[in-house]
């Protein structure tokens, strides 16, 4: 495997391989299988969980890892061509990337969406524009509109939970004080699709998921038995639901207009999970959250500290998914 | 070991037992005894020996370890209990620190005093948020009130010059531009206490030591042989010290009073430690300080280049004293 | 070896022994040459070559390091002597060096020129205050007035792209918006003069590198059969030459008076590097940048797109040839 980037460029049967191997890395640790490969870390945006879990999964299997952090003790990098850099950038990750490739035996990259055009970080302008001069196997640490090693996790939880193949998933909006991206909510809402589920975004007005990230969810769901709609109605969406998914992200009506999409927000601070979005679901119906969650703004103390949530464990399943995607990439079998 | 977190949860046997294997690792190296454990190190605040000594530490047995700064390439984290999360802090260490620990084997925390209310501080509020919820060891890398891995370097450093153990051990208050934390104080008054000595807290009026900190250091000097005594009296205080530890803290009558802080200490500038400060002192009267130290501020260029001066022998003693602490949390003898 | 802080601390023929090493470091890797070796890297200016390069390549070699940078998770450094630190900086390098030291086998230091008096940075003030109390092995990761290890790398670039030894090589002055260090042009017409090199260093007027840095670069192109000399007509430096290096600097005429600068480089934006340069060179002339560069500013995308442009292998080489130094500071054969 040369690059991880987007559940999408793997078949269902290449994305359950990779979990088998993370559950068996995760119960029969191989503690040289990368001895000697280096993996370089580039993260444009703060991390807590990336930046922890790929070192610490890096050094479990014998490697190791260098992060860079663009802005904090390295220049900042232009992603854009063809400009004159006469402006904060001093160099261009045309430079930058292939040098740290140089280096290291496989790349893991972090840049958020630009947040100013819709169809350009749709098109992952600036992530192409680094994927493309990089020679090395690459990871996708979080693009504009993916989080590939977040949905693997997530999969993995669920299958851990027992969650039915065709049970039904609600990735619901959850208010947050500013827009954020959409990476997660595209790759949760095709992870669920493609491992069968019957997936419900629930959503306000002004917050319906860009028609391109949609129809890749259907064309998963068409594969694996699942399906995708999206409803703003709270209560029927919630209706037997196995699984909550809470997630917060900017309004699309309003993409890259701060002021207007802050002026809807504001009207949806209810919008927070509370044990009573719970009364209809399933019984053994789980919280979903990639993490951070702001406490009491997108889901409240008595359910993040109650039994639905399982937030900490997708987190925790960061670490194996993602050491099977390395492993994958990186071991030669050889153990140097 | 679980944790190190004070050196008051410890015997003083315990403590000579950790200080031999500091000594035996230091002479002894054992360079796989923690093969493939992880540290993960959360700093809330600068470092400079304790964030080098830690990496270094678990390098030198084989482990490794991540370092974790929030607000430097990680979200801020809040630690408050119950609040709704609608300012700067995007996660709470409810989530971060079960997070964190999922992936390591140990952590070590490091979080100063708030500063605004001194009950808040002494109770240690935000460390106890964070060690209630890591249910792996953990290790004080200072906390509002203490500073338990300089405690230990010192007593290690103490033995190291032959200091009596009933010798005349002065704490003496140094002038800052600030208010600094009481953690360092507050450790090391209890820490000479415990090892036997005759400690002299001497600070200008309105430094005081707060009553429960000089509480401790009583109880512990009551089990040793030692004594523990405040004074504002310099030519006294000093009158046949084995040691003077100089250090800069804030005023504990206007605590959490920045105002007033400033104008008790601006008239303290004379609280630089200079040669004239040995005179009556005892002959091999050394000068210790936990460092960061200005100076010619707090202690003056002619102490510090002086012979007196064991600040950078303090400093390296932090990493023998660290690596059995760690050897004692994580080495289980099988070497991996 | 036990500091690698200036080029011309070495002969031509231990240089040239430095570069096979570095060489034979490449084609046949010693995983474990620095095994339980740990290098201290302290960074008082940003980097990404350099802070990537030396955590890898004691990677590379079964050794390790760590990285400290002031003012990001560790205290500002005063390294000004005699002072009383009353300002920014907790802490100064005669206890933080040291200190370091005492946890590292060998340390690694970045300190940019203070860019405000000349005499003071010719004489590397900064940088001696630092080596004066370091007791270990010691690496310059570039100081006021070097980049040894950008020199180095790049010798072993010009070796690699069959530079004839007697050789035309033209260091150009390039625009930038603001003034940069003398440090690489310092470094690099030293260094190409030591090769033999027959060298032209082309700048406007009022950006003459500094009598003693030419002093230099005469004494070691006189023991090389090489030569030097500085011109401000670019048609005729450029004429012949098999190597265009370009590198941005600040006004000389003008040092440490950034608005005089400032206005007599706004006149100079021309000074990016273009394809038309190249018109008068030999056939195979070669553009060297020991980045970062400003696209479009400095040089131009059809220049670093294109074939001439050697930057990302000048870049790697950093790799080999500072392993190669490491090697022979830290490696005592036993594996450990």
């Amino acid at each position: 495997m040369r690059r991880f980037l987007d559940l999408n460029d793997f078949t269902r049967a290449e994305v359950l391989d990779l979990l088998a191997l993370a559950r068996r890395l995760e119960h029969k640790p191989e503690p040289r299988a990368l001895a000697g490969r280096i993996l370089g870390l580039l993260f444009f945006n703060p991390s807590l969980r990336t930046l922890a879990s790929f070192q610490v999964g890096m050094k479990r299997m014998g490697g190791d890892s260098i992060v860079i952090q663009p802005g904090q003790g390295t220049w900042q990098l232009e992603t854009r061509s063809g400009v004159a850099m006469t402006q904060t950038a001093a160099e261009h990750v045309r430079e930058a990337i292939p040098v740290l490739a140089s280096y290291c035996d496989a790349l893991g990259i972090r840049a958020f969406a630009d947040g100013r055009d819709l169809a350009s970080d749709l098109a992952e302008t600036q992530f192409a524009a680094m994927a493309e001069v990089c020679e090395k196997p690459l990871v996708n640490l979080e693009s504009a509109m993916n989080h590939p090693c977040q949905a693997l996790a997530d999969w993995k939880t669920l299958d851990e939970l027992n969650v039915p193949e065709h049970g039904k998933f609600v990735l619901s909006w959850a208010y947050h004080p500013r827009a954020l991206p959409l990476a997660v909510p595209a790759a949760v809402v095709h992870m669920a699709a493609m491992r069968g589920m019957h997936v419900t975004v629930l959503r306000p007005e002004g917050f319906e998921l860009p028609a391109p990230l949609m129809a890749r969810a259907h064309a998963a769901a068409a594969g694996s038995g699942g399906s995708v709609r999206e409803t703003s109605e709270r209560a029927e969406a919630l209706q037997g639901a196995h699984v909550i998914y809470a997630k917060e992200w900017g309004s699309t009506r309003h993409y890259g207009q701060a002021d207007r999409d802050a002026l809807l927000r504001a009207q949806l601070t209810s919008w927070c999970v509370r044990d009573d979005w719970f009364a209809g679901a399933a019984q053994a119906c789980s919280l979903m959250h990639c993490l951070p969650v702001r406490r009491n703004v997108a889901v409240s103390d008595e359910v993040l500290d109650g039994p639905r949530s399982v937030v900490t464990r997708q987190a925790y399943n960061r670490l194996p998914a993602q050491m099977a995607v390395l492993h994958r990439m990186m071991c030669t079998g050889t153990g140097l």
